[in-house]
């Protein structure tokens, strides 16, 4: 049993000892030159994580939680009245989508949801739909893809679908979220043509929740810069984009205070993830999940995800066997010293668990206590009368 | 000279080693038990900041900057085409009439300005000009005060202007931006009829950026909960209510993931300040900014609030003295270890400096740190050829 409880969960998960010493860094004015310094390099380092070189694109790190992206994308991307497409493959798909409505219209966005839970959108629904809205003269201006839905742990081929937008409905803005999937799956931002990307500080990033961080193409920037109205203000990259160009520049600039020792945080975990080029994190997190959920396969427990090639890599979405009562086993996994989650989807959140598998515990140097964590599950199942 | 440069901005200040420590707190999830508890101590204690006990208030405690405080009063407070009164004293008054703007509309929101930088706007001005709207039949629904204007180190009567509107326009909805006052001026949130109060993490507070800290009146509430169309997601009072209201209650809720480190050392940071009454942490602050204030004054400068009846406690806002080059004196300044700041309001910001004292570096247990700022501020006005 581990000497603390460790937190398994899809995000927060667990940080180095460098990040949490990095969030005790003595205070620093944000405009200083040895903040600005910090935050260049941060900023600099974030285009690594989207494979990004093209100089018309600029990352955005701001204090607030990955919901706070979602806000960006909205207010920044999409006009009252234009359209928007949500590939839906569960809660937080869903959930995007209602904070879309706030900025487009309750009636101009269109939920295209898996046909079943733990499945993807067929891609060629995604293209007829597109096809019909351009057939329809209502084209979409933005369609969204969440690549992996913390909910159900699915991924979705965010390459296959960036290619059917750019080539059916080339002037829709492509947006991905990326929350769960940042350092753990591949995105190429340039070559597939993505406009927008979000995530979040407390998953794969390895940093305590509290920074928002997105990436815009030349494209989405310029849409955002030429908004006659914004429709907030915390939420408006008008503001946002020239703070963020001057600290990648290496100037100070104030638009609100950036949270100093999250950014700090921030950069040391971005040095630690780039030590090697940003694929390895891929292919590591692949493997952590492979190794995991063959042996959750070999207890016999099944996966929401329906088939394998569709499964996330930074979690592990689980349906509880029969006659395992949800609550008990969390907390009997939890008295055994791992924090696991339970499920959010409307209907099955009774049915299933989330194990997240990112980071310093999933593929870095405390990467055994991944495994402690499935010997924690496995005694919590037998202990509660499970055979397989 | 201090081991470190310190920092003497008015926000972000220096922070405890107990605060900092708190920062680092390992990894927990946001919905554990153990993390409940501690977010539920710290939104209790908020009240006890703005010495509240009305149980129809709200502490609303978010992951952001300051300026998120601005977007959360605008959002939920006003509908589009109802009336604002902006009380000015500064830079920081101004910005926040902008981010009304978005969301009442540009020709809504009246700016009443201080006649001269370094002014208070005078009682008999707010009160004929809601009088005034008030015969119009066009009656301001929000009127915002900053208690203390960072940009120009001037303390507005939030007790006496919220009277005035109690009497002559008791339906206007009282906002006070307190980013800057906050644990430095006293505010008696029940008692005054206050409606709205944000604040930020990084100013007295004591803590490092990051956290939008408000705190709504049942009337405030009200409004924001009946609103029919959200006009932001993130800065939706209807989806936050609920969840502060959970974590108060000692039970975990989901909206947006909150700074689980961030939330550790507010909750540290509170047990800090209000290990005496509140008011205590008030005169402490008085006394520091007295004291201060009268040695700067030894040396025959002059400061920006015109009077000291109109000067706030947490910093201190200086015009430099003839014939001395702000950069110049700034990196001298900081040479000896010390950040100050320079000025930010147009037109002016070239000729004054501003020196926060507030927290542990000015009333704390290393209140000397304030005293050596000041010998590093003399010093270098003498090597830059100040006589007095």
């Amino acid at each position: 049993m581990p000497a603390r409880k460790l937190t398994f969960i899809p995000g927060p998960i667990e940080f180095s000892d460098e990040v949490l010493q990095a969030m005790s860094t003595p205070s620093e004015a944000h405009t200083s030159p040895e903040f600005v310094a910090v935050f260049q390099e941060a900023l600099k380092n974030t285009r690594k994580l989207f494979r990004s070189t093209d100089p018309s694109t600029q990352g955005i790190v701001i204090s607030g939680s990955g919901t706070l992206g979602w806000d960006l994308a909205g207010a920044n991307l999409l006009n009252k009245g234009e359209r928007a497409l949500v590939i839906s493959t569960g809660f937080f798909s869903d959930s995007f989508a209602n904070c879309l409505k706030v900025y487009a219209g309750a009636d101009k966005v269109d939920v295209l949801k898996a046909k079943k839970f733990g499945a993807v959108v067929e891609n060629s629904e995604i293209e007829s739909a597109l096809q019909k809205a351009k057939d329809d003269e209502k084209p979409y201006s933005v369609i969204t893809i969440t690549q992996t839905d913390t909910s159900s742990g699915v991924l979705s081929d965010v390459e296959a679908i960036s290619a059917i937008v750019r080539r059916v409905s080339p002037d829709t803005l492509i947006v991905v979220d990326a929350v769960c999937a940042t350092v753990c799956e591949n995105l190429e931002f340039d070559k597939w043509g993505i406009d927008f990307t979000l995530t979040a500080s407390q998953k794969a990033v390895g940093v305590p929740a509290g920074l928002s961080i997105s990436f815009a193409s030349g494209r989405a920037i310029e849409k955002a810069l030429s908004k006659k109205e914004p429709v907030g203000f915390y939420t408006d990259l008008q503001r946002w984009i020239p703070i963020m160009r001057a600290y990648e520049s290496g100037k100070g600039a104030y638009f609100a205070t950036p949270s100093v020792q999250l950014v700090h945080a921030y950069r040391q975990s971005l040095r630690e993830i780039l030590v090697g080029p940003v694929t390895e994190s891929f292919s590591k997190h692949k493997d952590a999940s492979d190794h995991f959920k063959a042996k959750i396969a070999g207890l016999g427990l099944k996966f929401v995800p329906l088939t394998d090639d569709i499964a996330a890599h930074g979690l592990s979405v689980i349906y509880f066997p029969e006659g395992i009562e949800g609550p008990k086993f969390l907390s009997k996994v939890a008295g055994k010293g791992f924090t696991i989650a339970s499920g959010i989807f409307k209907g099955y959140q009774d049915k299933y668990f989330r194990v997240g598998h990112m980071g310093i515990s999933a593929i870095g140097s405390r990467k055994q206590e991944l495994d402690q964590c499935f010997e924690a599950i496995k005694s919590s199942l037998e202990e509660l009368g499970y055979k397989h």
